[in-house]
């Protein structure tokens, strides 16, 4: 198989790997369908996270199973499965409780930038659909197995309901899910801070009824002036940056909630701040595999369109300009196809 | 009227001081039917926070109206009361939403260990009960305007439900309550952390089904051991320290919640940590307007009989003796009848 190796810092190549099998029984191979390049793949690719030996990269996939274990019933050769960037057994405590990127478990995928790929896990990871979509729809459907699960994720955390004040901080593919999200979840008004015109323009097609440039002090000065002096029924914090978080918190509304979904680099949050907030705060790895089949549901009935998220779509073997392209924000997010 | 004030660390002295009186139309004086000390007060009394000048104490009461202003038309001269250490209009954005202690026109209590007390908003704070209730449920009473009422914040912040299990951390007055909410709200099992057998004993006659004696590290193995290896769906912070607060986190299942409704002092939270945690978290000044109707209602049924976490009863000018009962732990927390 061939696929996307990172050997240091801005270095990403596209090589020849050992061909993924079944090494479990509880393991299935696919045949990736579309993946694509995630802002979190940013971090090592940028030098802020360490890299140490050159390792394939992706954890975004959707495709066809090729082959399943022995104890892989719930999909088979031929199916077209989404899966999660977790992978989860679905039977464990965790799993049960709605936590399925906390299965006791759990593998994180990474190797998902390639032609064909492991899944461990499969019997609990992978959702087939009913039949082979259409082409069309597999942007949507990749972009449900890790961005559009973060977005809604993100308005779960933050418990976006009818009717609600939602703020999404953060513009890029996951805070435009937020979006889509919290229209979804019935938000009345959905404000998005944003400093890009071309993502402030999608995150209206996508249902956001403002748009706050301001950032840090300003930027919640101006939440607060539009939601009556007290904040935002729920804020979507989809960054991970210390200011994005502090930003989030002080916009919330007492008693609102933050769901924080960016891998937090930095952050520490005062105790006795919070505490005076009232502000609820949840986040984590998105149980993606919990909403799967309701957010498959929506994409394949044309309800949302995730897959506008990919401004730019770049054959599997051009994984590096795919790279290059996000880390100078000349894309949103870049599509691989095969 | 006489009431305590607070000159120095360990120096509070009972003094004669101005009397009370209706300043705007929203407030009423009362008649103080009983009083008390609260953990909080030990904050100053041992020197952790700053005094400043001499000033009166306390922010627990029930009692009888003995004026109202113009403006107050909810309750009337003399009608038994009980209200909240955080007054509240009743009627703001945040009063509305369910957060009274985060009431726009919000002032904290703080001249209540006296036999006459102005009560500020008091439209939105007093709760009038429909007649004189016995003097046996006062004590009862007067938990539920501070450390019931917190306690069952505790709990409904942590999310405790039916058939849960719920982990209390801290045996003080407002744990001993935790037990008590955790018990109300279906809790199917509750394990308290606690190392001084006379709380264990009233922790298991308020509804604890265990007791943890290990703290740290090694509580937190007890309880993931007690749990199937996951954590408690719910953990109630009652005490405010930066261990007691990593030990509610890492007590937590992934999307369990930890409700922390002690005051923190020193306490800085990771990021990185809680995200990873999956635990949602929230605290803050208990809401206890919100709650008082019905708590009240559960006091006078005889439902729940928070009053006896008074363990010292004194008359009101023997105050002193009642701070340095608490401060060398020979009492939870002391009654004072004026």
């Amino acid at each position: 198989m061939r696929g996307a190796v990172i050997h240091a810092p801005g270095d990403v190549r596209f090589e020849t790997l050992e061909d993924p099998r079944v090494i479990h029984p509880t393991d299935a191979v696919i045949r990736t369908a579309v993946t694509c390049v995630c802002g979190s793949d940013l971090w090592p690719y940028r030098g802020a996270e360490p890299i140490g030996d050159p390792h394939p990269m992706g954890h975004e996939y959707v495709g066809f199973v090729e082959e399943a274990g022995d104890e892989v019933t719930s999909v088979k050769p031929g199916q077209f499965v989404v899966g999660s960037f977790a992978t989860s057994d679905n039977t464990c405590a965790n799993c049960l409780n709605g936590f399925p990127s906390h299965c006791l478990h759990r593998e994180f995928m990474s190797t998902c930038q390639a032609d064909r790929v492991r899944i461990p896990n499969a019997q609990g990871t992978l959702v087939a659909t009913d039949e082979v979509p259409d082409e069309r729809f597999w942007p949507g459907l990749l972009a449900v197995s890790d961005v559009m699960g973060t977005g809604w994720w993100a308005a779960d955390a933050a418990e976006v309901g009818p009717g609600s004040t939602a703020v999404v901080v953060g513009d890029g593919a996951v805070g435009l899910c937020a979006v889509i999200a919290a229209r979804e979840r019935g938000a009345e008004r959905i404000i998005v801070m944003s400093r890009h015109e071309s993502r402030q323009r999608l995150a209206r097609e996508f249902g956001a009824t403002d748009v706050v440039t301001e950032r840090g002090d300003e930027g919640i000065a101006r939440i607060k002036e539009m939601t009556g002096g007290i904040g935002a029924d729920s804020v979507l914090e989809c960054v991970g940056t210390a200011q994005a978080v502090r930003q989030a918190l002080h916009s919330a509304r007492p008693g609102g909630n933050v769901g924080f979904v960016g891998v937090p680099h930095g952050v520490a949050i005062d105790g006795q701040e919070l505490f005076f907030s009232h502000v609820g705060l949840r986040g984590g790895p998105a149980p993606v595999r919990r909403y799967l089949p309701d957010l498959i549901d929506r994409v394949l009935s044309g309800r949302i369109d995730p897959g506008k998220v990919f401004d730019l779509t770049l054959p599997l073997d051009r994984v590096a300009e795919g790279y290059r392209a996000m880390d100078e924000r000349r894309a949103v997010k870049t599509l691989l196809t095969p």
